[in-house]
């Protein structure tokens, strides 16, 4: 059976990520799906909108064969390291491919982008570094020293683009691996990543989506967007919970994380740098809802998402040591198959890179247990009583 | 005018605490009644049931001329460490006397094991050491030692009872530090400190009361028990925050705590010893509500009020570190006075042995500093939005 990649974090299953799952069995001609998906937390620093579980049954429901977790790790990291952990799970699982969704659509450009950067890499991070001492964010000045180096000429991915940007990551991180999977692309459709809830569409954006679940009150205006059994299982998990993941969900605990740290303990936080944490002390002191807050510490050189990375940090308490404790990926932790996936993963048994864990208990390495911790913060911040949920959740099987 | 001092909690003040303060006056001969009040936290370790404005309005409604905070460092102490703060504080106040509530009621037994154990401080030491050896915990063991060196006979304090055991360290501290205050006890009547209210009687104790409130729902069952202007106060504070102060109510925040605290940053902080770190983050892992949660920590050796004390820092975020930087009271912080009080206070002006402090924000000393950190945890734990009512509340002024 052949497999190809794909990375996700399904917040939540949407008819797009539907879109993108079919094609990219198409433009792999692949047998067998796998996604490695964010756990607890998300690439942009926030708590998922509902927990793995829910994700991984809405991902099961909708064709995806294999379900891995992204290790919290790498699921809250940049870009880069974003993808260096997701890349290396799908390598190590045996994917002869990988296939994201981008802005772009066609794998040419981010060939050729390669190309450009990797032969010019010092030049490049040496571009980016300049442009930071300028005071503007990393995003932008990573985009300032691309536009330097391709002449702004056409035929290069246009890395302004959030998906572009991963993806460009994704095969950096192959490359440099030496991974033998192939790179495919295919075009994100309709909804741009903000995009507000538009009605004449029936495919929109997972953050439009969020934005309605809490606008309206009620989940029949989602219907159009999202597959029914999606829908189902965030009812569920809604019914179960009396609430969904975010950060004003979050904030009164995090609030009160922040002000018992005194501003030197903040420092010690994964990404709090550069005498950010006396703004984030005055803030939480001053604000009680959360966007009060974020509107008090994010700036044109801090974007919010940078923020909101520290922030989870500071949440679940990973600290600079932890960070750099880690390298690569020791585990696969399966969140969920299907009975084709069953299959693939028996015929692969003797052929993984890594480990396959599907019980919590199996997590003993310093990464494993980080992921359980983090699972847990996440649980008492969406009011469950019970944190056994990690350790009594075998992976799902649709059969 | 002649000022006594009294040390209270008042949590929640009752007929028991009116009686106290009455006889006091009577007993002294003094013009002024001065009570030194424990903040937001309590000596038994526990949140207090209601702030410490309200309190202080509560003691001002009963015939109370002064209140002063005892620091947190004092006030969540050990009986030593809170008589320590509390005479230092009455002392620099400028009173003549002290007057304490005690099983006991007579001063001489007092004196007597003053004495005795003043002039056997080593052996006394000692005996107590080898006592916490046999597994006991430190209040057994204190009174272990102490029975060997009375051998049991009648004239001193019975140092097994909890209001007796404060008693006799505030007369030891008095005499340590050489104040001239003269020491006065009276007798508790009535109800015994952890008594459930008992109908026939129009005294309860604070516990009783407490429990009442919870229990029964509402407040009509406590109008025997406090004068009704303290009853008021309360259901004001109650309709502000649809909370009291307790442990129950502060336990979410103290579980998230804990449970992102890996066991080795537990130890941090302050009274948490000799590996019951473990046990405070596996009881916490398992249990969703407190009492729960101290059934699985306490134990022969570690009381609950051991543990609730541990609890209160881990919770504020309090540590060793900082218990040692302190030694003595730093500052004379008034939380209300009557208008006697504000005659008394006019005309000390001069001879006080602390800084008087009306305002929070010349609170500028570590110690200070740490009250209001305490304060701004305590309004957190009870849901308030606003943190700043540390900083907006002036002294309590009624003329």
């Amino acid at each position: 059976m052949k497999a190809t990649g794909i990375v996700v974090e399904y917040n939540p299953f949407h008819n797009g990520h539907l879109y993108h799952a079919r094609q990219s069995k198409i433009e792999t001609g692949a047998d067998v799906i796998i996604a490695v998906m964010s756990g607890q937390f998300l690439q942009r620093g926030e708590p998922a909108f509902a927990d793995k579980w829910t994700r991984t049954e809405m991902a099961l429901l909708n064709g995806i064969d294999i379900v891995i977790e992204l290790p919290y790790v790498y699921a809250t990291a940049q870009a880069s390291d974003f993808a260096k952990g997701a890349i290396a799970l799908l390598s190590a699982i045996g994917c002869e491919s990988f296939c994201f969704g981008s802005e772009e659509g066609a794998i040419h450009p981010f060939l050729r982008t390669y190309e450009l950067l990797n032969g010019q890499r010092e030049q490049y991070e040496q571009k980016i570094h300049e442009a930071v001492q300028t005071g503007i964010s990393y995003p932008k000045a990573m985009n300032r020293a691309y536009n330097a180096l391709t002449g702004n000429s056409d035929g290069y991915a246009d890395l302004t683009q959030p998906n572009n940007i991963l993806g460009y990551h994704y095969i950096d991180e192959a490359k440099k691996m030496g991974s033998p999977m192939s790179p495919h692309t295919i075009q994100r459709i309709a909804a741009n990543y903000h995009d507000p809830i538009d009605k004449g569409l029936t495919i929109a954006s997972a953050t439009g989506i969020r934005q309605a679940f809490f606008e309206e009150g009620s989940m029949k205006e989602i219907a159009n967007y999202m597959p029914v059994p999606s829908l189902l299982s965030l009812q569920e998990f809604n019914r179960q919970y009396h609430a969904f993941g975010s950060w004003e969900q979050f904030y009164p605990m995090l609030r009160y994380s922040i002000l018992k740290e005194r501003p030197a303990q903040l420092k010690r936080f994964s990404e709090v740098t550069e005498g950010i944490e006396n703004l984030i002390f005055e803030a939480a002191a001053k604000e009680h809802e959360f966007e009060g807050f974020i509107g008090r510490v994010k700036s044109k050189r801090f974007t919010r998402t940078r923020i909101q990375r520290m922030l989870t940090h500071i949440y679940t308490g990973f600290t600079w040591d932890q960070l750099r404790s880690f390298q690569t990926p020791s585990y696969l932790r399966l969140l969920g198959m299907s009975e084709k996936g069953k299959r693939y993963l028996n015929q692969q048994k003797k052929n993984m890179g890594l480990p396959l864990i599907s019980r919590a208990a199996n997590l003993t390495d310093p990464m494993g247990k980080l992921d359980i911790h983090a699972s847990s913060m996440y649980l008492l911040g969406i009011g469950a009583k019970d944190l056994k949920k990690e350790f009594t959740s075998p992976p799902l099987y649709f059969g």
